[in-house]
C-alpha cells in the first residue's frame, strides 16, 4: 500500500481552489465524456480478476512475481499500450517458511500468527520462552535494557480504522520499530498484535527493517483474536510460556522487474505523466486490494484518458515489481528514468474503495489546472483537501526530486481489515467503487496529460 | 450447533396462544423480576470467557475435552450448583493432521482448506489429481458411475444466510452426503465449498459419516474465497491439477464425558427440566459461539431461575462432552438417565445472538403454560411461532422419547459466517445479546420448573 504520511500541512496555495465552488469551475467537455465512459469500464476488473486468478500470490523477487511480470506484459500489449516492456533488476528476498505458535502453559493451545518480513528464522524445532507483555510500544521502549533477556516480547497495541488511513502511520510503528527495540533489549523473539482493524484469525504480515546495531530475531504478528487471547492469558497473572517456530530464509540477488506501458504523447518536451502501482503482493493473499486493483485502475484509466486522441504528454503506466519489501521497484525506475522530464507522478495503492478526496502538490501558478481537475472529479463525490499530496513508495524518488503529485485518496475505512492478510482476495473488491476509481483517474490523467501549463517542465 | 430441521409443520394446538396478545397474558411477577435481574447477568460471559481462554479448542474425546470437563466441574461447583459431576463414556475419535492443497497447473498457487470429520487420510506426501467440477450437489449426483475414477470431485454450492438457520439444513447436504456420493462414483478425493456464509479465508469443517458401501476418501472444505478462485480456474477451460495433503487418524475408545449440575427441586415426582449445551468444540477455533456461549447461557439462566427459591422441579444442566462428531454425549446421557422422569428438554447451541422466536412442543392441555412463558419473553422482543419445537443433538434421544421441548430460537443471520471455523472466538460474542439469551432462558426455566401442570409426568 501507499505510504501513509503523518502530519497535515496546509497547502496554502490551494486556498483559491477551496473558495471556488467546483460546479462553477470549468471542466472540459472532453473530461465529462471520459468520466462517464470510465464509469462503465470493465478493464480494471478484468485485469484484477486475471492477475489474482491466473497468477495469485506474487512476492517480489520470486518466480511468482516473474509470472506476474510476463502476465502483465502480455495483457498490456493485448490492451493496445505502446512500448510495453519489463525492466529487470535484482534484489534480496526474504522467504516465509513455517509459522507456528503453541502456548505451553498455563493454557495449552495454538495461536495463529505470521512472520514479519525480514524476521530471523528459528531453528526447525522452534524456540521456547516466557512472554513479556507490553500493552503499547511506549511500554516496550520503557523496559530497561537487558530486561528482556531470554524472553519473547509481546506488544498488543490496538489500531482503529480511519478513512484516510492515518492510523496506520502511527500504529504501524509497532511493526516497523518494535522488533529492533525488542532485540536491543535482549528479547529472543517478538510477537505483535496485527496492525489491522478486523477481528478475524488472519494475521497481518508486513515488512520491517532491522535498525543499525539490532541483531535480527524471530518476529511475527498474531491475528487480532489471538493477540486478545494472549492478553487475557497474561493478565491472569501466571507466567505464559510459548513454543515458537518461524522458519524463513534470505536469498541474495534475485530477479525482479518493473513493467512499463505507455500511451505516447505528441509533445516529448512536455514531460511524462507517471501512473504507478505495484505488481508484487504479500505471499498469503492473492494481492487483490494490494495492489492488483491499483494496477487495474491505472491501466484502465490510462486507456480511458487516451480515448479522446493522442494526449500532449505521454502517460506512462509503471507497475513496480517490488514495493512491499522496501520500494525496490520505485528506486529501480528512478535509477533508469530519473533524468527524463517528468510532469506528474501519481500512484494507486490503497485498495479499490471509492476516491473521496483529492490532494495536490503542484508548482506555484497551477491553480487553474487544480480547479479543472477538481471540477471533473466533483460529480464523482470527490472533495478537495488542503493536505499536500505526497504519493507513495513506487513514486517516492520522483516526489523527493520535486515532481508534482496528485493523490486520489481512497476510502481506507475497511482497508486494514484485509491488508497483508490471506484475506486479500478478489471477492473483497466492489466493482462499482472500482469503476469510480477508474473514472477519477481518467479525469486526472486526461487533464494533466493535456494541460497547456508547464508543470515545471521547461 | 443444534440440528436444523427442514419442514415447518404447524403446531395447531398453539392457535390459542397466537391469538392472545402477549401483554394481556399473565406472566408471574417472579418471572419479571427474574428477567430483569438476568438482563444484568455476568455469569454467562465469565463462563464463556473462561472456557475459551483457559481451555480453548476442545475436540470431543481428546485431552483438551478432558481439561474442559475438569474446568466445567470446578466452575459449576464454585457457582453453587448441586450434584456436580462428570459422567464418563468412550467414543471413537478422528484427529486432524496436516491440511494443504496446491494447484499444480495451470495457475500454481495454494488453496486454504480444512479436512472434514471422518475424512480418510492421504499419504504424508499427498495425492495428485484432476479436478472434476460440479456446481451443485445434484450435478454430482447426476455424474455417471465410475466417471470420477482417479479424479478429485469439487462441489461448489453456495449457501446464503437465513435468520432461522434453515439454509444449513438444505445446503449442508453437500458436506453430509457429497463425500459418500463422490466415493461411490470413483473419486479419489472430494473438495466442497465451505458450508458458510462469509467471504473470509476460513474453511468451515464439520462432520460427515460414510454411507454404507462408501469407501472413505480424503474430504475437505475450501474457504469460500478459495472455492470461488477454483471455480474461476476451472471455468477457464483448461484441466486443473491439484496436489492434496490431508493427513488424519482415527482412534478407538477414547475417554469423553458429560458434565451434570443441578438446582434441586422440591418435588422429585414432577420430573427433571434439562437445560443442555455441549462442551466440545471443533479443533481450530476456541468454540465460543459453538458452544461455549450455550453452556454459559444455560448455567447462568439456571442460577437466575433459582434465585426465587427452590423450584418445584429439578433444573439439570447437561453439558454434553461430545456433540460435533455425532451426538455421543446426548446418547450417553439418555443411556444413563432415560428412565428418569423428564418434564422438559431444552438446548442452547446456536451461538450467542439474540433470541427472536420461541417454539413449543408441549402435551395437549398446556396452552396456559405456553402463554405464561410467551408473556414473560415478549418484553425481550421474542415472538411466538407456529413451528413445533424440535431441540438438538444433545437432547435428541429425549425428544424422540416424547419429552416436551421448548426452543428459544436465536438469530442465525451471522452464525454461519463463523461456524466450525478458526474464527469461532470470544470476540464474536456481543455481551448484550448474550444477556438477552440468559434472560429468555431464565424465564423459560423458571416457568417450566415451577409449573403446576403435569407436563406429561405421571
Amino acid at each position: 500500500m501507499r505510504k501513509i504520511r503523518s502530519g497535515t500541512l496546509a497547502a496554502l496555495f490551494l486556498g483559491s481552489i477551496l473558495t471556488t465552488t467546483p460546479s462553477l469551475a470549468a471542466a472540459s467537455s472532453d473530461s465529462s465524456t471520459i468520466r462517464e465512459a470510465a464509469l462503465k469500464d470493465s478493464i480494471a476488473w478484468d485485469f484484477t480478476e486475471g492477475l489474482t486468478t491466473e497468477v495469485g500470490p506474487r512476492p517480489a523477487g520470486t518466480p511468482q512475481e516473474a509470472r506476474a511480470r510476463d502476465w502483465a506484459v502480455a495483457r498490456l500489449k493485448a490492451l493496445g499500450f505502446a512500448n510495453v516492456r519489463a525492466e529487470p533488476y535484482t534484489m534480496p528476498v526474504w522467504l516465509r517458511g513455517h509459522d507456528e505458535a503453541h502456548i505451553l502453559s498455563p493454557f495449552p493451545q495454538n495461536l495463529v500468527l505470521a512472520a514479519l518480513g525480514n524476521s530471523a528464522s528459528t531453528p526447525d524445532k522452534g524456540i521456547e520462552g516466557e512472554i513479556a507483555y507490553f500493552p503499547t510500544l511506549s511500554d516496550l521502549e520503557a523496559a530497561p535494557d537487558g530486561s528482556l533477556k531470554g524472553k519473547i516480547a509481546f506488544v498488543s497495541h490496538a489500531m482503529h480504522a480511519t478513512q484516510d488511513g492515518s492510523s496506520y502511520g502511527y500504529f504501524g510503528a509497532t511493526r516497523r520499530q518494535g522488533p529492533s527495540i525488542a532485540s536491543k533489549k535482549g528479547a529472543i523473539a517478538i510477537l505483535i498484535r496485527s496492525i489491522g482493524t478486523d477481528n478475524h484469525r488472519q494475521p497481518h504480515t508486513g515488512v520491517q527493517m532491522w535498525a543499525e546495531g539490532a541483531k535480527p530475531i524471530p518476529a511475527a504478528a498474531l491475528s487480532v483474536p489471538d493477540a486478545e487471547q494472549l492478553v487475557r492469558m497474561v493478565t491472569r497473572g501466571q507466567p505464559v510460556r510459548l513454543h515458537l517456530t518461524l522458519t524463513s530464509k534470505m536469498l541474495k540477488d534475485q530477479p525482479s522487474g518493473n513493467v512499463i506501458a505507455e500511451i505516447p504523447g505528441s509533445d516529448p518536451k512536455a514531460g511524462v505523466v507517471v501512473a504507478a502501482c505495484h505488481l508484487d503482493s504479500w505471499d498469503q493473499g492473492t494481492g487483490a486490494i494490494d495492489d492488483g486493483a491499483g494496477c487495474g485502475i491505472v491501466a484502465a484509466a490510462a486507456l480511458q484518458a487516451g480515448k479522446a486522441g493522442t494526449p500532449r504528454r505521454t502517460i506512462r503506466v509503471l507497475m513496480a515489481g517490488a514495493e512491499e519489501v522496501g520500494g525496490n521497484g520505485g528506486r529501480a525506475y528512478y535509477d533508469a528514468h530519473g533524468k527524463e522530464a517528468h510532469a506528474m507522478a501519481m500512484e494507486s495503492d490503497f485498495g479499490a474503495d471509492r476516491v473521496w478526496r483529492v490532494d495536490f502538490k503542484l508548482p506555484q501558478g497551477h491553480d487553474a489546472l487544480a480547479r479543472r481537475i477538481s471540477a471533473g472529479l466533483a460529480p464523482l463525490g470527490i472533495g478537495v483537501s488542503r493536505v499536500p499530496a505526497g504519493g507513495g513508495s513506487d513514486i517516492e524518488p520522483l516526489v523527493k526530486a520535486g515532481i508534482p503529485v496528485i493523490d486520489l485518496q481512497q476510502d481506507g475505512s475497511r482497508y486494514f481489515d484485509i491488508h497483508h492478510t490471506p484475506d486479500d482476495t478478489l471477492d473483497k473488491i466492489d466493482p462499482a467503487q472500482l469503476r469510480q476509481n477508474v473514472a477519477a483517474w481518467a479525469v486526472a490523467l486526461f487533464e494533466t496529460a493535456n494541460a497547456p501549463e508547464s508543470l515545471g517542465v521547461n
